[in-house]
């Protein structure tokens, strides 16, 4: 056990290390931030801060010989920054959970040969791939890269045969996925944690509403029966187990309804980090998901994932950041900012939490 | 209003220095921290700091002149320094509140003629006063210094009158005041926040227990009448408004029993500041203390102080926090730890929170 007084080294300078450090200094931690950018969100939080390249290795020693533990915010960590960094401190999560989450056809292959189900999928090296895997699997289907894609950027949808090669060319001919397009009643999450010790914690699972492929709201619990929570739950635990994983684990779902063979679940994708559809746990619940991941690389107890409250989370993306005034205006809203001066398109810039009495979050979503 | 982006200087390095930093960061704010202390626990979670006297009237300059707005974590703070900051940024809350709370005698003539009761008091300037007021206000009585005093610190018991010089001489001959001892049925205290467009919020009561002097325990809510706790939180925000208080205040109360003329309420003394036992809001409210504070000295409307669960805080003092290991083997405990490096005797090192639904907190505490 990292003892408190001991120091974090989070890779990645956004809002989720912001609110890892903050959660860190909770628990009596100090942080030391490592990240290309000038005056990074989480840097603001953070007696110590390195701003380097995350291909600089000599940056890279000195910053994990300066902590006891290194965690990071970004699953897009390359293999030989975590290869360095693995050299002069404990790594966690570890290298196998990043090489894993960062590939699409690894993770799916991860989840498929540990009988989670997914979506069906192709590996799509080439072109001449892509034509026999769109034969097979049929259409719609989607197709994304293998690496780097978020927030629905790097993906193509392909409705019929024919626009198999466009959507090809739109993603840049990179070594892709194809997935069958899922007729999904909605889309849930949960946040898993896992400890040294091997023991698991998972939150409720929420829906998520998306707006332009990014994370709208979050509704805490998600409208699902208590059966399809417990299974969500169990799934998302079978994953950090699986890959002897510590820390925080976000596992995004569908859920497919009667019509699709349902009520069952489909793994849409896992995220080795927090996670956006976490962040009402910071308010609904005793423990948050940052302060679990921080428990957890830290080789301590987890702490209760139980939520003492309904919530409704909604992301400030962009200009609406903008309406902070009003927001702070609703007495009863928690809100959050990262402290970022730019509020550009497609950027997240905070979030609030409406809480309600558990059995009393709203019905419907805006 | 200042904006989301602004700067907050804090000044005083301790834990409520870095809970409000914490909090100013979760709004989009920065701090910048000023304290004589080398690796204060505020700084851990600020990107700026300056280590200086309070006596530096230039590092003073320079430090308010950074910052939006000045506030403070300690009500000690000298007048000299308060001026000299005043003159370089908004200091709140202001110099008003601070001089009514850094002198027991200006606080209570303050509360007495604004029709707030107290226990009987006396100004006692010199030994020949003193006697005549131990025998105009009885024994048991307790003198206390006018100023500096906390956790029971400058405070001497008189239990009868030939008591009395040898009280003055342990208290340093400095000016005090005499109070008479009041027989209590519990103590209370109330947060209440007042906000620059005059709106008061004031937090549920919460029974305070101390051991040594020292807060020991504070119970969310306090285990009085309804009735009560409005007049409680009517007496708080009385004050506030009385005082034309911007920021947090912590009330202490005694509650007096049928015995002693009651129920009744007595206030015992004000904080001008975020107070050790309002840190229940951190998990219990979905705006904390340390957040309303931040809100009200920077213009922001208040948030609600309604409370969604209750709560027992417990401090951790002095030794107590080497028993975080325990702690953290709890799940449904919710711990804080100031990161301060040596648990010296007496001295605050953390608090833990357990939550509990509303109206089921624990009948007795430990």
């Amino acid at each position: 056990m990292i003892e408190p007084g001991g120091r974090i080294g989070i890779l990645g300078g956004g809002q989720l290390g912001r609110m890892l450090a903050i959660a860190a200094a909770e628990l009596g931690f100090t942080c030391h931030i490592y990240c290309p950018e000038e005056n990074a969100p989480a840097t603001d939080v953070a007696a110590t801060s390195t701003c380097a390249a995350y291909e600089d290795a000599d940056a890279l020693a000195r910053f994990a010989d300066s902590v006891d533990v290194v965690t990071y915010e970004f699953e897009n960590v390359p293999a030989e920054t975590a290869r360095i960094l693995a050299e002069h401190a404990p790594v966690r999560p570890g290298v196998v959970a990043l090489a894993t989450a960062q590939d699409r056809i690894v993770e799916k292959n991860f989840l498929a040969s540990h009988d989670i189900p997914t979506a069906p999928f192709a590996d799509i090296p080439d072109e001449a791939t892509l034509v026999e895997a769109v034969a097979r699997i049929g259409t719609p289907s989607i197709l994304k890269t293998r690496r780097f894609g978020y927030d629905g950027k790097g993906q193509a949808r392909i409705d019929t045969p024919a626009d198999a090669i466009a959507a090809y060319e739109a993603i840049g001919r990179a070594p892709a996925i194809l997935e069958g397009f899922v007729h999904f009643e909605r889309e849930i999450s949960v946040i898993v944690a896992r400890g040294r010790n091997g023991a698991t914690a998972a939150y409720d699972p929420v829906e998520n509403i998306h707006k332009h492929h990014i994370l709208d709201q979050s509704l805490a619990p998600a409208r699902i029966s208590e059966a399809l929570a417990d299974k969500a739950r169990a799934i998302a635990s079978h994953i950090v187990t699986d890959l002897d994983y510590v820390g925080v684990m976000g596992v995004e779902m569908f859920v497919l309804g009667t019509d699709e063979g349902g009520p069952r679940l489909l793994v849409n994708e896992i995220a080795p980090r927090v996670h956006n559809s976490g962040h009402w746990t910071q308010d609904a619940c005793a423990i948050s998901q940052f302060e679990q991941h921080i428990r957890a690389i830290c080789g301590w107890p987890l702490g209760s994932a139980t939520r003492h409250s309904d919530a409704v989370m909604t992301n400030l993306i962009g200009e609406d950041a903008h309406d902070w005034a009003r927001l702070a205006g609703q007495s009863d809203t928690a809100l959050h900012l990262y402290g970022k001066a730019e509020a550009r398109k497609g950027r997240k810039m905070g979030h609030f939490t409406r809480l309600y009495p558990l059995g009393h979050a709203p019905k419907t979503l805006r």
